[in-house]
């Protein structure tokens, strides 16, 4: 199978088409967190991206790639999480409705993010079948475009535009470390690094609750989680056979990282960083302190995919003593 | 009584003599924040400065100003917060000693970050002559130079480079909004809006537990806070005569703000703009929150002072219930 490739000008096309929607996110640096870990530490910010997440840059894409009779009658998704969320802005922006299938277990404050772009929210249960039928349903009746979270080339396009910006504010890096969940992010990572700077070698940093992509990179054969447990809840899911087929063809590797090291990384990045991350975007860097002897000297760039937390839960305070 | 006056070329010299050491900090902006204040808001992000606030400027620039023999024994400060951190550094760039003076009840998270620039940290007891008697033992001791938090040109010409950034960055602030402790943030912003942006109207923000800057406007004469209690550890501290002459002549108006106003901004600044404040850095946002209609439809800068806060602290976890 051959992996569908961007080309510099397809993403430099991507990029135009979405610019001026999306915030030209930072690239935020620590003297502290480059001593600790021996090597140049680059971070791009797509926690303070809108939406604060990446997520909308493939929405937005995809929807920008539709004719304006194909958008028309709204965009939709499912998705419990960030990506519900950017297709309900892309709509927005678009002056279309956006219709998000939601499980009923969805945290309340996502559920009132998507509420708050103006989105119809459609509740259904919490099984994968319940949330593909209902979804189905919403299709059929009220005739919205369906917007994959990630098994989709428009999405994948927005989403390697991170990558580019990061190349554009920085050639000379040595390594490219980003978080895999369905494979969205890291495949746009891929295409953007292979067209922008081929000299830089991809890590795919994955939770060790919710390891397909490393089992399956290893086994030579897209494979499943059969049960997902991680703090990481941005990258539960499962690659597609598209977005397996470009992380086969590109990463040097995958590292896998344990809830502790997630939230001990979530920390750092807190603390010296000054930023709000998920746990889903510690990943990469949890990554890159496990293995720090391997990137000793060089210069790296991380992607800090999101920052869509509860503030309630107390992921840093100590439990109450006595 | 005269206020010195910075002149835009001597910002702008101060800004080439620290602008190597420094980061040129991002101006970050939310849709939704915007919508909810019904303004255009602007957050220039210190906390994302070195040592996490923008205390580094003032205190390079004083260091920079001194001749290589006044520095060559050293810097010395007293501070228990981001002024003794950025001392430290200052030294350390200028490969010089730094003497730090610290309560002996310092939390011990400020400890470290000081001791970790390689700084001498003297202990103290609590009281403020215990801090000026040690000083001064210090002092004639190892001959280091003082350089003092606020009360300071030097000092003062350094926070000013904040405001220039920001006026740089954008030129149609209506108003600009920065925190009030000894003052040194809000006159170096005050001279650098005389320079580079006239038209801008500067308010002062206070917490109501720590208010001296607002007594002593109105009184027309310099009050200093009989006792403080406040949650902004930052903006506990008098104004001097030099910083109160200074905002005296320039603020429009001084908004005073509670805890739980400071606490509900820091709230809304994690959330909405994905950036880690400390309590004082909130004091201007809830400000704004608080006098939302005064600057209805306006252009509103607002300085992040700073990021350093201790993650066990619950600030936003409910209580545990039951």
């Amino acid at each position: 199978m051959h992996a569908p490739l961007l080309t510099r000008s397809d993403i430099e096309a991507t990029q135009r088409r979405i610019n001026q929607h999306v915030h030209r996110t930072p690239v935020l640096r620590s003297g502290t967190i480059d001593g600790m870990i021996g090597a140049a530490v680059l971070f791009k910010c797509e926690n303070l991206q809108k939406v604060g997440a990446f997520k909308i840059r493939g929405a937005l894409n995809a929807a920008a790639c539709m004719s304006p009779e194909e958008r028309r009658r709204g965009l939709a998704t499912h998705s419990s999480g960030n990506h519900g969320q950017a297709v309900a802005l892309a709509a927005r922006l678009a002056a279309v409705p956006a219709f998000i299938v939601m499980p009923r277990s969805a945290p309340r404050i996502k559920r009132a993010a998507v509420d708050g772009y103006g989105a119809t929210v459609i509740e259904c249960g919490t099984a994968i079948q319940d949330r593909e039928s209902t979804m189905r349903a919403v299709l059929a009746e009220v005739g919205a475009a369906f917007i994959h979270p990630y098994d989709d080339e428009r999405v994948i396009a927005g989403q390697a535009t991170v990558a580019m910006e990061l190349f554009e504010d920085d050639e000379g890096l040595d390594a490219l470390l980003a978080p895999i969940g369905g494979g969205g992010l890291m495949s746009g990572s891929c295409l953007a690094t292979r067209a922008f700077s081929p000299r830089t070698v991809l890590y795919g940093c994955e939770p060790a609750g919710a390891n397909d992509a490393a089992r399956s990179l290893a086994a030579g054969t897209l494979l499943q989680n059969a049960e997902v447990s991680t703090i990481a809840d941005g990258l539960r899911t499962n690659l597609s056979a598209r977005t397996f087929a470009i992380l086969q063809r590109h990463l040097s590797d995958i590292i896998t990282v344990s809830d502790a090291e997630i939230i001990a990384a979530m920390r750092l990045i807190f603390e010296r960083l000054k930023v709000v991350v998920e746990p889903s975007a510690a990943v990469p860097f949890a990554a890159l302190m496990q293995q720090r002897r391997r990137f000793a000297g060089k210069r790296v760039g991380i992607i800090l995919s999101g920052g869509n937390i509860d503030l309630e839960q107390p992921y840093f305070t100590r439990p109450p003593s006595g």
